[in-house]
C-alpha cells in the first residue's frame, strides 16, 4: 500500500461529564478551541479546508440531517465542507480514519476531525441508547448493551476461568487512571469491594462493570507531512488504521470469547503500520464494560486468548505495567460520549506520544500508541488506529 | 491539487417507488447486484475492500448505529470495512466524494458506494422528514421542507419575474423525462394545467411542485486508474468534486434567490476538474421543488441569475436542449430516497457518458456530466460531483 504520511498537529477536548449547562454546539466549540490552542506553532482556523464530524446525535434532538451544515457554522467555519460519520461506538475512530484518507488523497490539506455527543439531556428511557435498541422489526427488543455483552463475560468465565474479581480489577484500574485525568467524567478511586457489591445489571455485569452515559466533545487537527512542520515542532504521525465488520446477529456468532471485527481491524492496522502488538507502548481500548477490555486486549494481540482476565489483577495493564491500557480512565471512568469517545482516546494517545500526559504518562520506548473501538449491533464494527512519534 | 484519478466501473439501482414489499436490506442487495452485473469485464465481490454507505434511516427503524455492520452482512460482505455517511439530502453525493478520496488515498482499491433509504414504512407524521423538522430546542417547529423553500420562490418571482408557469414547466419536463426512465417512481406525463391546479402546499408551491417521498437504493463501484482496465472497457472518471456549507438559520441568509452552499460546492468542483459550466453536457441537479431546479441551474452557472426561470419553458433544459437537466426525471419524477438520491443521479450520469441512457440519451460532446444535491437545515450543505468520459 502506498500512501502519504499524515500528521496530527493538534488535539483537545472538553471535560467529559453531565454537561447540562452546555449545548451541543458549545461543546463542539470548546473542543475545537482546545485543539486549535494546542497547535504549538499556531494555526489560522481559515486554513481548515475540511471537517469530519462524528456524532450519533440525530434522533436525540429530533434532527436527522445534522452536522454537515450546523457544526461548521457553530465553529465560525460556515462554508467549509463537513461530512458527518455515524458508525455506532467507533464513530469517532472512523471519522479519524476517513480524515486521514482525505488528507492522504491530496484533496484537502488541513482537516478537523471532531466528535460530539449529547447523551444526558433525555431520560434513560427516551435516550439514544434505548432508542438504538428498540423499534427494529427483526432485532429483539430489550437487546440493550449490557444484555449484548454479558454472554461474553459468562462464556469467558466458563472457557478461561475468568472471575468477577478479574472484571473488578479492570474497573479499579481505570477509575484509578481517571482520578489522574482532569478530563474524566469520574475522577475518584473505587475498590474491588465496591465493584463486587454494586447492583447487578445483567449477570455477571454489575453497575461498576458498566461505563456511564456521558456528554462530551473532542477534536484533532490533521495535515499533510509537508504542512506539518509549519504548525508544530513535535508532530505525531498516523502509522496505520483498519476497520473490520461482522455479522450483526448473536445467533450468527462463531465465538463468545472474541470479537472478529476487532481481530480484523487490528490485523489491517498492524499490517499498514508494519508492526505487531509488541511494538505498542500504550493503548486506549473500548472498555464499555470490564469484560470488553479483557476481550480487546486479547483480540488486539497484547495477551493470549484466555489470559486477558488476569492482566489488570496482575498490574500488566497499569500505567506502569508491561502494556498500559486506558491511562485516560477509559470509557469506564472518563466516559463514553459516543461520537467523541474515539477522538478523545486519540487525543490521549497524542498526548502520551508527546510526553504531555502528566501524572498519567506511560513510558514511550517504541513510539507507538493504539486506539480501538468496537460496537454496533452484535459488536459488528471495529476500528483500530495506530499513531507514532517516529518520523516517516 | 495533486491526486490520482479515480474510475467508476459499475453502477445500478432498484426501481424507485413505494417498496413496501422490500426490506431495507433487500433494496441494498438489489442495488449492489445491479452494480456488480454492470461491470462489463466482471468483478469478484471479494475484491471490494471498503464500503461507503449513505443513509438517513437511523431513526425510522429505531436504529442509531446502522450500516457499519448491518449492511456488509446483508450484502454477503461481512468483514469488509463500511462507513456510514449522513449529510442530509447530499448524503449520497458526499458518500461518493468520500469514496473517491478513499481510492485516491491509496488505502483501498475497490470501493462500493451505496445509498439506501426507506421512506414510506411510517406515516407522514411519524416519518423521517417530519421527525427531522421537529424536536430541536432552537429550530422552529413546523419548518418542513416546503416551508423552507417557498420563500425562495416568492423572492425569485419578486426580483426576477419568475412565474408559476415557469415553475410548472420544470415539473412537466421532469415528469416527461421520468416517463422515459424505467427506474422512476412516477412514469407518467403531466401537463402544466395539472401542476397549476394541484393543491397548494405552501404558497406558491403546489403539490406537483414538490418531489414525492420514495423508497430506493443505488450503488456504484469505484477503483483506481490502474485497476479500472481489468474491470471495464469504458471507464468513466471522477473529474472533480466540491462541497459547500452555509449558515443553517434563515435569518442568517444573505439572499433568498441563491444558495451559497451550491455556489461554493460548484466553484470547488469546477476548479478541481479544470473546467467551467459551459463544458458540462448533462446535469442531474437537486429538484426537491421546482424552484430548487431554477436556483440550481443559476447557482451552478448554466444560466445567469434570474434567467433560470425561463429555461424549462424555453426547452433549454430538455433532453434535446442546450444543457439537459435531470434526464432521469429528477427528484420530482424519479423520486428522492434521501441516501440513494445522489448515488442514483451519479448512475444516470455514468449511463449518459457511456451512451447507455436509451430514450433519455443526451448528446455528449465535451464528455462531462455534473451531479448536484443541496439540503440540510436552511439548505446549508451542498455537494457537486463531476464525471467525465475523457481519459486522464
Amino acid at each position: 500500500m502506498s500512501w502519504s504520511r499524515v500528521a496530527v498537529v493538534g488535539g483537545g477536548l472538553v471535560r467529559f461529564g453531565e454537561l447540562f449547562e452546555s449545548s451541543y454546539e458549545q461543546m463542539a466549540h470548546g473542543a475545537f478551541e482546545a485543539a486549535l490552542a494546542s497547535v504549538d506553532l499556531g494555526l489560522d482556523p481559515g486554513r481548515i479546508d475540511a471537517i469530519v464530524l462524528a456524532t450519533q446525535r440525530g434522533t436525540l434532538w429530533g434532527q436527522e440531517g445534522i452536522g454537515g451544515n450546523t457544526v461548521p457554522s457553530a465553529l465560525g467555519l460556515a462554508g467549509t465542507p463537513c461530512t458527518r460519520i455515524e458508525n455506532a461506538c467507533p464513530s469517532g475512530a472512523d471519522a479519524f480514519r476517513i480524515g486521514a484518507m482525505i488528507v492522504a488523497s491530496g484533496v484537502h490539506d488541513v482537516v478537523l476531525v471532531i466528535g460530539v455527543e449529547k447523551m444526558r439531556d433525555k431520560s434513560t428511557e427516551e435516550g439514544l441508547l434505548s432508542r438504538a435498541a428498540g423499534g427494529h422489526p427483526v432485532y429483539t427488543r430489550g437487546e440493550t448493551a449490557p444484555v449484548l455483552f454479558a454472554p461474553f463475560a459468562t462464556r469467558h468465565m466458563y472457557e478461561h476461568g475468568t472471575t468477577p474479581e478479574m472484571l473488578a480489577a479492570v474497573a479499579v484500574k481505570n477509575h484509578h487512571n481517571g482520578s489522574l485525568d482532569p478530563y474524566a467524567h469520574f475522577q475518584s478511586e473505587i475498590t474491588a469491594e465496591q465493584v463486587l457489591s454494586s447492583p447487578m445489571v445483567c449477570s455477571p455485569l454489575r453497575l461498576l462493570d458498566c461505563c456511564p452515559q456521558t456528554d462530551g466533545a473532542a477534536a484533532l487537527v490533521l495535515t499533510s507531512a509537508e504542512k506539518a512542520s509549519e504548525m508544530t515542532r513535535s508532530p505525531v504521525w498516523v502509522a496505520g488504521f483498519g476497520m473490520g465488520t461482522d455479522h450483526p446477529y448473536l445467533h450468527e456468532k462463531s465465538s463468545f470469547t472474541s470479537l472478529p471485527a476487532t481481530v480484523s481491524a487490528a490485523e489491517r492496522a498492524y499490517e499498514m503500520a508494519g508492526i505487531g502488538p509488541s511494538d505498542i507502548d500504550v493503548a486506549e481500548v473500548h472498555d464499555c464494560f470490564t469484560i470488553t477490555e479483557i476481550l480487546d486486549i486479547e483480540d488486539l494481540g497484547f495477551f493470549e486468548k484466555g489470559k486477558g482476565g488476569r492482566a489488570a489483577l496482575d498490574g500488566d495493564t497499569a500505567i506502569t505495567g508491561r502494556i498500559p491500557v486506558n491511562p485516560s480512565g477509559g470509557l469506564l471512568a472518563k466516559g463514553h460520549p459516543i461520537g467523541a469517545t474515539g477522538v478523545a482516546q486519540l487525543v490521549e494517545c497524542w498526548w502520551q506520544l508527546r510526553g504531555e500526559a502528566g501524572p498519567r504518562q506511560v513510558a514511550i520506548t517504541n513510539g507507538y500508541a493504539l486506539q480501538h473501538n468496537v460496537g454496533g449491533r452484535g459488536s459488528g464494527v471495529s476500528v483500530v488506529n495506530i499513531l507514532t512519534s517516529r518520523s516517516p
